[in-house]
């Protein structure tokens, strides 16, 4: 399969089928493109209607060419489309790259076509790229199989950067202003109509290149969640970062998306949810995905999260310390003994951390550089930042300046940033000494952020796994489960409910009662009456045998009113239990990303603020603590107002277990919910009241 | 006092105080500045030491200049400060800035020496700008009072925008952008340590220039409170729009501002709060203070909070959509018959909105401009933007494209904007059609944003206003009241609280609750017990005379054996009330920002997620109404799960009687906790269970 991948992404040698001899149209451009980069490998121009193109000699036909080309470009119109693939396909070329639009994203006879052309290809192993796409490019090898006029303005220049985007306008758009920031970019990829290889196996190619460091991608949708999380699964574990820009969060947007693609949009706030866990770093704007991109490609990232602030003016170090706070980094103070040193060398500079070392520095340089060093050497920072502002941009200060800062050196290996408003020269010339350089605060504190994050899940990459047991397979029938049925296939993948009682007479439940100890609760227990309260289903705060058997009589009762044929497997008899903070867990199966576990803080955290989280499954029990820690469940058990700790560490447990359920019977559940939960004091677990288990119909 | 302001910010003639015949030191700047801008009025040189400075005569002394100046410039060193600041007094000038650093920021000498220029410059009325800052401007009539050296790179141009800073650095920096915006900037004021005028002074003075439309302000802190809510309420009624970067939200900030100024930094939510009240913009970085100032400049406010959306690209339309929508963006799609007409024009377009043109309009202009044209006069949008990404950068295409763009008319006055990316040469010639242009769309969708809010504190500036009721002044000592006492305080100022009573024996109590009815809540009423449960001083549901004869006796005996010297009023006989929502209402005395009124939602809403919001007092219903919906309680008080809506207005109503019995004795509170407060359904009216105020000690 890789064959074909290599093929399309950074093919040996290549067939443009409608070469053009006109270099500004889409069938001449990549042949112009593919002189003027120097790629190495054949490049036959195929046009039956011509001797010459561009002043090389032209092919009649695919089956003419002296060898068979890796890949085949096709800039043929799009009813041309499908006899071009199947020409192809016969000659034994690996891959083709469809430039022309008016297939799918046309309607229903487009979309009849795209699958008649997918069809075509199969056969022979042939894999497509597109249609309505921009192509792709590999700058090493001088790869340039695109038609994007973004070339006009020169060839890409080599790096650790990828792009792989779903749209071929937004990633020619991304790679100007990558180049605009002198970032390297070695492949380029952009995947149009998907029609076979989408973002996801793409990145999947990307990410298992030795030569990429970070890979900037735009998707709309996801369509085959499997190989999209595998992709990420290696990206972390290989430590590339991935960062992200998906659209379609607002529902202008995901009607937009309906209107353009065929994707599934998914629910945003699961896709959010699972960006986390997978440690993709999820840009909201093109300039934040640029932004992170530039300064992990630059940087790596870095030994901590710490900051330290070298500014000469107050207000702007201030803004700085705000900006890093909200970012999640920690602007720790100096050291006693280097704050004690910094005040010796300027008496009205403040040395604890932004250090500040006033308008002074501007005019005593040798000063400010040994006030950074100060800084570098004995402030334990994993990251620093001198506040420039716009001084740089005066030509008889920049580069003396430069030197400055460079000769504090470079306090061994720490991430080193300047922010600054200046010529594009003078950034360049910052770049060289080793400086990342942003013109805002905000922008290089959360890129920097985002370095701290990528750390951490490059870290955690290890542990992510986890085994699942097997379980049975019940689903003889559909729909719902009683509670009873569904509290038990749980509780066999590791659900720790309460010791309960299916009684299946009054008498039955009264003796039950009297073995579990008074007060109980009862539960009528029917498939068929998934929402017991509605019915009156439940009775608590039975008191004794006879208030039970009334009781569980009653249930019936009242159950078989409301559902008269209801299948009534019996009673349940339950211990009342009080106490604890109250959260709640389920299984939803998303349209586009596959089951996910959900977890939030109960009643109306979830009712009205929707302070709920989502993962994908399986996940470890770290994951889910760390799920557990992106909701306010995490302040509530932590223990409010002096109130005992919850028991978190059983509550991990469970939501993991509940995550390796999903993830073993996929196939059967329509859905779960645990409802509620008891979180019991740190020490004594967790104690889930009720369950419901739909199954697939 | 404006006679001295003027005299600051924009004097018809100058002193320099300390002239230097270099042009690059202190001294040299500002009359280089003065000589090169054409200020018309007369700029005296004094330096004792010399005939003449920069080749112009210079004068020994102030009391030997031909005509006594508005201004003087003070180039001296901080040790020659005081001297001048007298003899600029008694020569009748009527204002003077202080370059000189080395006063209040340097600890207690330099603070009792700023002091005693203060009270050096009062005695004859003269203002003082600074000391520690680096001057004004104002750029229509030439006076640079600054020896900044932004001013290298050429003067400023006049326009609508106006800065305010208290940092000079940060000053110099933002007039820096603004410029490389192409933005005009009118007033230019730097204020420094503030020993006399302050940024909410400044701020005033320039919100009444006819001249100004967008101040871009920077703080650390407020000074005068009253001074700066009468600023930011000029500028609300007369439609100036404040765009305000405050430092110090987080804990090292705070920390860092503390040590750099006096400046109170306050409480950061707080001041976020009266923000959103008085219509400030407050921007979270530099970049975001910059955007909105240039929308508004040159823009000014939108009838509406609607945006069309032009795309040649799906996945860019998408992206703005989002965006739009995340900044409070209405992204309605055309009018039926619109669409149709777009379809028409091409098949395979999106004509909803985002409108999708695809790629075919770049090879179609005519059609780009129809389609525009379409979307400006049929879509009934407030505001536009056309995403162009890197095309216009390419040379062949700008023009063409502007040009195909301005033909599709203004649509009537409706708010049009690009997002590109492009040389600077290329952004000013968009915006010399009419054309915002942003790089991001997340910058231009947050300004677009910005635009709607201002619109909206516009046009609620008239109602903001509200009647303050003359109150009792209770404030014979100090402390808290009783509960009793404190109902009865804030019942005379509109707080509804229920009929309740207070009992002096068991027996009345008894009597007291047979005329409430049965069952009855029975609270220690004592100024001494102001936290009653503590103490167990809180007996609630007795149900007949003898419980409360009984709970009577106990209530007493508690509280005197937790507080044996006690002053106990008596027992409180109160209603059993229940239902409706909790919600809680308080009065703190915030140290920079004065009284606030507090909301929030109850229970674990205030103690756990701190989600609740403050206003500067008295506010309006219609403010109370606005405050109530930036918390969860306007969720909660919509109805949760079909439940009935809560009476939002009597809540309201109440917020408001609070902030005028705040703003009526702010002077001798300490703080005032209304807890719970019922909010019952909708008609039936509000009731607040509990209250206590604490008098100022």
């Amino acid at each position: 399969m890789s064959v074909g991948l290599d093929a399309l992404f950074s093919p040996r040698s290549i067939a443009l089928i409608g070469a053009s001899d006109d270099s500004t149209r889409i069938g001449g451009r990549p042949l112009k493109y593919l002189r003027g980069s120097g790629f190495a490998g054949p490049v036959y121009p195929v046009n039956p209607r011509r001797e010459t193109v561009q002043g090389e000699r032209a092919y009649a036909s695919i089956v003419d060419l002296p060898t068979v080309p890796d890949l085949a470009l096709l800039a043929v119109p799009a009813a041309a489309t499908r006899q071009a693939v199947e020409d192809c396909a016969s000659a034994g070329v690996k891959a083709a790259t469809i430039f022309a639009a008016g297939f799918a994203e046309m309607g229903e006879e487009g979309k009849a076509e795209q699958a008649r052309i997918v069809a075509a290809a199969r056969a022979s192993g042939l894999r497509l790229l597109g249609p309505n796409c921009l192509g792709a490019a590999d700058a090493a090898s001088g790869y340039y199989g695109t038609f994007s006029v973004m070339l006009d303005d020169g060839f890409l220049t080599p790096g650790p950067v990828a792009i792989v985007s779903q749209s071929g306008a937004y990633g020619s758009h991304i790679a100007q202003l990558a180049r605009n920031r002198c970032m390297g970019i070695r492949h380029w990829i952009t995947t149009g109509n998907e029609c076979d290889v989408d973002v996801a196996e793409a990145l999947r190619w990307v990410v298992e290149r030795d030569e990429v460091k970070v890979v900037m991608t735009y998707a709309e949708g996801v369509r085959n969640r499997a190989s999209f999380f595998e992709a990420l699964d290696i990206a972390r574990r290989r430590g590339i970062g991935v960062v992200m820009l998906k659209v379609g969060r607002s529902e202008a947007g995901a009607h937009a998306v309906g209107s353009h693609t065929a994707a599934l949009a998914g629910s945003d706030v699961v896709f959010d949810a699972i960006c986390r866990q997978y440690g993709v770093y999820r840009a909201r704007s093109t300039a934040e995905q640029i932004d992170v991109a530039y300064a992990l490609s630059r940087a790596g990232v870095p030994s901590g999260n710490t900051l330290g602030i070298f500014s000469m003016s107050g207000g702007l170090g201030i803004q700085m310390a705000d900006d890093g706070d909200a970012a999640g980094l920690e602007i720790t103070p100096m050291p006693a003994a280097a704050q004690a040193e910094l005040k010796a060398l300027l008496p009205y500079a403040s040395p604890v951390n932004p250090v500040d070392a006033t308008a002074q520095a501007m005019t005593d340089l040798p000063l400010m550089t040994r006030y950074i060093q100060v800084v570098l050497e004995q402030g334990g920072y994993d990251m620093f930042v001198a506040i420039l502002g716009t001084t740089p941009a005066l030509p008889s200060y920049s580069a003396r300046l430069a030197e400055a800062l460079e000769a504090a050196g470079d306090g061994n290996g720490i991430i080193r940033a300047v922010t600054m408003s200046a010529p594009v020269e003078t950034v360049r010339a910052y770049e060289a000494r080793g400086f990342l350089v942003f013109e805002d605060s905000v922008a290089l504190t959360r890129a920097l952020g985002a370095l701290v994050t990528f750390r951490g899940s490059f870290a955690r990459a290890a542990a992510a796994t986890s085994e699942m047991p097997a379980l049975p397979a019940p689903f003889t029938r559909t729909g719902a489960l009683s509670e009873h049925s569904a509290k038990a296939l749980l509780a066999d993948a590791g659900i720790p409910f309460p010791r309960e009682c299916l009684a299946a007479t009054p008498d039955d439940a009264a003796a039950a009662a009297k073995a579990i100890g008074f007060p109980v609760v009862l539960k009528i227990c029917s498939p068929d009456v998934p929402h017991k309260t509605d019915v009156g289903g439940v009775l608590v705060g039975l008191k004794d045998e006879a208030a039970v058997r009334a009781g569980a009589a009653l249930l019936v009762e009242r159950a078989l009113a409301a559902v008269p044929d209801a299948r009534v497997e019996g009673v349940l008899v339950a211990p009342m239990i009080g106490g604890g903070a109250e959260v709640i867990a389920g299984i939803s199966i998303d349209a586009a990303l596959g089951p996910v576990v959900m977890f939030g803080l109960g009643g109306v955290f979830v009712e009205v603020l929707k302070d709920v989280t989502f993962r994908a499954v399986p996940f470890s029990v770290e994951e889910a603590h760390r799920m557990i820690a992106e909701t306010s469940a995490a302040v509530v058990l932590k223990g409010v107002r002096g109130a005992t700790p919850g028991d978190i560490d059983a509550l991990a447990e469970t939501l993991a277990a509940l995550s390796r359920f999903a993830a073993a019977n996929e196939a059967g559940l329509a859905g779960v919910d645990i409802n509620p939960i008891r979180v019991m004091p740190a020490g004594e677990g967790v104690v889930p009241l009720d369950a419901l288990v739909l199954l697939a119909e």
